[in-house]
C-alpha cells in the first residue's frame, strides 16, 4: 500500500469534526480558530516500545494510552481537550495492527470531541508523540504552583493499580483471576481525568497528573509552590485487589511510588473545600482527602497519626522526562 | 547528570520570551493566549536517524533542519512562526550532542522569535519530532487547493542542490572544492522561506513547501486544485555549482525530481503578477516564473517549447508521510 493511501485510510476518515478547525488533515498545516477569550493549552508526550509500554501490549491499547498520557495533562490544567497531532514511527505497515491502534485513538476522540488535525508517519522502531492541545477560559487554567500551607491534598479514584498490573506483567505478583482484568485495564486502558479538571478549575489552588507516582508528582508541587505535605497512610485510596494481593502496608508503599495512574493530585483551600467536594460529588467523581500541606517544604507521612518512613520514593529516569515538566 | 538538570539546562534558557506564551516550560501543559483576529497554523514532522538525514550529520544541523522543516510547513501557509514543541528521543545522553543540537534548534527561534514552549525527551534510537505553530491574520492563509488553470508557477531560490549535496554525500557524485560547502549547507542548513510566506499571503492563489521534489509537491497542488501545469524546463532557477556538477540536462531533471529544497513553490493569478513580484522583489527574494497552469489535470515538461520527458518521478516512501499533508 501506498504511504499516502496508507495515511489517508486510517487517519482522516474521523467522526469529529470540531467547528473551530478551519482546515484539518490535507494541506501543509491545520488552521485551528480560537477566541480571545480562551487560552490554548498545549502537551507533548513520546511513548516508546519497551520503555513506556512493554512490547506485547495490544494496538488498541497503545493508541489509547498514547492520547489518555496528553489528555492527562491537558486534565490537570483544568482544559477542556480540542485537538490532536499524531506522530507515528512503524517498523513496517501492518494494516491490522493500524486498525487496532486507531480504534484506541479514536475511541477517546470521539468520547471527548477531540480532533486530529495533523501529525507525521515514519519508519522505524515503534513510537508515537502526541501534541494536544486544549481550552482554559482565561485566568481559569490550574497550576502546580498555586499551592499554599494549610491546603487539603486530594486524589482523584484509587492509585497504585497501574504499578502493581506492570509488577504482574513483570511475573513479581500475581493477581487474583478475579480482579486480573479490572488492574490490568487500569495499566492498558488508563483513564484521563478530564472531567474532574474542568470541574476542579473553579476550586484547586493546585494540580498534577498522576504519572511518575504519588510522592514523585507531590514532589513537583511542593516543589514550584515551596510548600511541604504530609499523607496519611490509611486514607490513601487503595482497590480491594491491591490490599488483597499485596497486603495493606505494601499495597499503601506501592501507591506511594508506583507511577502510571493518571489521577489528578490536586490542592484545595479549606474555605472552598465544601464548595469543591459538592462539586464533583454532583459530577460523580470519587476522590479522597489524603492529606495536607504545610510551610516545612518536606514530604512526610503519618499512619493513625505517627510519622512513618517512606520505604519507596518516586522513580526518575532518563527516559520518562517531560520538558513540559522542568520546574 | 539527573533527567530533569538535564532538560533544564538544555531546554529551559531561551532568549525567546513572547508576550502571548501565557506559561511556558514548567507545567504540565504550556499556556498560550492568541486574540480572535488570527487563526492558528499547526503543523508536526518527525525525523528520524538514517532516513530524514545522515546518520554522522552534526548535532548543529540536525538540531537546525528539525526546525527548519516545520517552519517552511508554517511559510507554505503563509503563517507567522510562534511556538514549538519538540519531542527528542536520544541513545544515550550527551551533554556535547546535547549543547550543538540546542544551538542549532536556538538559532532558528531566535531569528525567527520562535519560542520553545514544551516538549518530551525520552531514550531510544535517535529522532526528533517538532509540533510548529503560527499565526495568519484570518481568512489570509494560503492553501493547496486555491489554484486555477491560467496561474503561473513560481518558485523561491534556487532548486535540486539538496539532492546534489546527498548524491555527493552517497559518493555518486563529486562536487568541485570551490562549490561544496555552498552545496552542502543547502542541505544541512535549509532557510525556511517565512518572509516569502508571508509576503505571499496577499497575492498568492496556492503555496506548498518543496520537500518531496518539484513534480511530486506540483503534483499536490494540481490534484488539491483541480488543475494541471507545465514547466519550463530552461526556466528552471538552477546553481552555477548543479550545473557545473552534473550538465544542464541532468542538473534540470534533479531540479525536478530531488527533495529537501524547503523552496516554496506557489501560484499568483495573472492580474496579481506585478503586484506579487513588486513585493517580493522589495523583500529582496529571489523568485523565479517556472511555467503556468492549465486545466489537463495532468503535469508536462517543454524545453524550448518543444515537450520533453520527465525522466524521474517525484519519489514516495513509507518513510515521510506526512498526515497533514493527504489530499
Amino acid at each position: 500500500m501506498k504511504e499516502f493511501d496508507l495515511i489517508k485510510r486510517f487517519f482522516t476518515e474521523q467522526v469529529v469534526k470540531r467547528k473551530d478547525v478551519v482546515l484539518g488533515i490535507g494541506d501543509d498545516c491545520a488552521l485551528i480558530h480560537v477566541s480571545g477569550l480562551n487560552n490554548i493549552a498545549v502537551t507533548t508526550d513520546t511513548l516508546i516500545a519497551g520503555v513506556h509500554f512493554p512490547h506485547d501490549t495490544s494496538p488498541r491499547s497503545i493508541g489509547h494510552k498514547s492520547i489518555a498520557v496528553s489528555l492527562s495533562d491537558l486534565a490537570a490544567m483544568g482544559a477542556d481537550p480540542t485537538w490532536l497531532s499524531l506522530a507515528l514511527t512503524l517498523p513496517q505497515t501492518d494494516e491490522k495492527w493500524l486498525t487496532e491502534f486507531c480504534a484506541g485513538v479514536f475511541e477517546l476522540c470521539e468520547y471527548y470531541n477531540v480532533q486530529l488535525i495533523g501529525g507525521d508517519t515514519t519508519q522505524g522502531p515503534l513510537s508515537i508523540t502526541v501534541t494536544a492541545q486544549g481550552l482554559t477560559p482565561e485566568g481559569k487554567h490550574i497550576t502546580r504552583s498555586g499551592a499554599k500551607a494549610g491546603d487539603w491534598l486530594y486524589v482523584t479514584g484509587e492509585i497504585g493499580d497501574a504499578a502493581l498490573a506492570l509488577k504482574h506483567i513483570k511475573g513479581m505478583v500475581t493477581i487474583e483471576d478475579v480482579f486480573k482484568e479490572q488492574i490490568l485495564s487500569k495499566l492498558d486502558y488508563p483513564k484521563p481525568r478530564v472531567l474532574a479538571g474542568q470541574a476542579l478549575r473553579e476550586y484547586a489552588s493546585s494540580a498534577i497528573d498522576l504519572s511518575d507516582g504519588l510522592i514523585s508528582d507531590l514532589g513537583h508541587i511542593c516543589k514550584a509552590s515551596g510548600v511541604g505535605a504530609n499523607i496519611v497512610m490509611e486514607a490513601l485510596p487503595i482497590s480491594s485487589a491491591m490490599k488483597d494481593t499485596l497486603g495493606s502496608e505494601q499495597a499503601a508503599q506501592l501507591a506511594l511510588s508506583g507511577g502510571d495512574d493518571y489521577e489528578l493530585l490536586f490542592t484545595v483551600s479549606d474555605d472552598k473545600k465544601v464548595g469543591m467536594e459538592t462539586a464533583l460529588a454532583n459530577s460523580g467523581i470519587a476522590i479522597t482527602c489524603i492529606g495536607q500541606l504545610n510551610a516545612s517544604e518536606k514530604i512526610t507521612t503519618t499512619l493513625n497519626s505517627k510519622p512513618v518512613p517512606i520505604t519507596a520514593s518516586g522513580f526518575e529516569h532518563f527516559s520518562s522526562g517531560s520538558i513540559n515538566e522542568v520546574e
